[in-house]
């Protein structure tokens, strides 16, 4: 289905994986929302070995902001997700962190790599954004060519082990009228968040302000927008700031690991 | 939307969950197939805290085989799933694990157990046995009073550290002309296995003789029947038998952990 003029496809939405990653290899810096149409995109958690059951259980009863799509042997630093990328290089920027703090937000993480680090790939909202899209929901944050609003709630997960911490939103505004096309469509791709979380008043998650989110921009709604929340794979790094493990690298909020895989993989019959 | 007649109710249809599992305590012991409609039954392997990741990774790469539904902390030996309930004493039958041989086959592992054992509750295929029946697909173990006919297939689940081992599947003889209804409403619930892994041709998964199940019970088939295979939670357990860790406690083949869980909440909208 061709997308909606109200829907412009971004930039990089042509690109193929292969030569984002390229590009993020050799440097490039930038959110990847919009990029590589039709391809799911992840985000990365990689924690030390005896870290690693901690973060499998989290996920596990936290499926909503935490489906895992692959898992990496320790020390291993590739995917059957996307053949030839190098999880230490291939992302547009990472997060280093040391006892619970962000010390380092680098392009490139192969000094500070370790053997010991098993790598968790987990889904991202912005795989469903081109079935959002070709169903003619605008989506604001494209258009306005800025990250996704992310807000930290006052939900907490369910705890595993030494991981405790508050569930983690992305927000996207969408017309009242498409509200229901937007549950409907993502509540089909459990695997990349699945349907929203809440609609509407953002208090209701205790968030406090819109315009100033806690990951990425603060993004533009118009008239008759409705605030849609759903849960975000930020949210193992608000684990990290809650509960300190003394090593974690991770991708910067919005700037993902672009994969080969098809968004339609994700998707329920 | 009520039972079409040649799909009765099994006996124990309208059992409640507490009752049966108060009758498996006290030892009462038998399949559970067709037990308390509407109930979501669960597979268990209970491991050693040193296995647990070995596990949970396992089923993180076999999602089809091993849907994970619930995983206790060490030593715990209740779950959300079935407030009240022991997993020492109300499955209807255990298998106890040494080496990577069954040793036991008890009623109660209440003196067995571990206090660093971790229980992981994996969703079971009777679970969508009730949408089944209710759409008029026949259910011809239950008929006829029988466990459900599982097989070793020659297909291999992805390995997860020290464990590795084939996909076993249950399997459903179903009238041709349901085959697609069969098919589509098991899709829905991937939670409990979701859509066949195959049908027809047994020899397709490396089967030789339906008439002969590794576990369970050889079920008849009626003129017009085709064999229908999905993934099944004693897949754990062929994976026990190829990797032999030293230790661990599962229930018998068909003999399920009975939850409060309802069906309908591992069906997709």
């Amino acid at each position: 289905m061709a997308p909606l003029p109200h829907s412009p496809r971004a930039p990089h939405a042509a690109t193929e994986p292969a030569e984002a990653r390229a590009a993020f290899r050799t440097g490039l810096s930038e959110p990847t929302a919009g990029w590589c149409d039709g391809r799911a995109q992840a985000n990365l958690i990689a924690v030390p070995e005896d870290w690693a059951y901690d973060v499998l259980l989290f996920a596990q009863r936290n499926p909503l902001p935490c489906p895992v799509l692959d898992v990496t042997d320790p020390g291993v630093t590739t995917t059957p997700l996307a053949p030839g990328a190098d999880l230490r290089t291939d992302l547009p920027r990472y997060r280093v962190w040391r006892d619970g703090r962000v010390v380092a937000e680098p392009t490139d993480v192969t000094d500070v790599w370790r053997d010991d680090l098993v790598a968790f790939l987990i889904g991202c909202s912005f795989t469903f954004e081109g079935a959002l899209r070709e169903a003619g929901v605008p989506l604001r944050h494209v258009e306005q060519g800025r990250n996704v609003s992310m807000y930290l709630t006052g939900r907490q997960c369910r705890p595993a082990g030494r991981l405790h911490g508050p569930l983690v939103v992305s927000m996207r505004p969408v017309p009242a009228e498409l509200v229901g096309t937007a549950r409907r469509l993502t509540a089909r791709m459990p695997a990349v968040h699945g349907a929203p979380v809440h609609c509407g008043d953002p208090a209701a998650l205790g968030i406090a302000d819109l315009g100033a989110p806690d990951f990425g921009d603060a993004v533009q709604a118009h008239p008759g927008d409705m605030p849609v929340f759903w849960a975000c794979g930020v949210t193992p790094q608000a684990a990290l700031m809650a509960s300190d493990p003394p090593f974690a690298l991770t991708h910067a909020p919005g700037h993902m690991f672009v994969t080969d895989a098809l968004d339609s993989a994700y998707r329920m019959p």
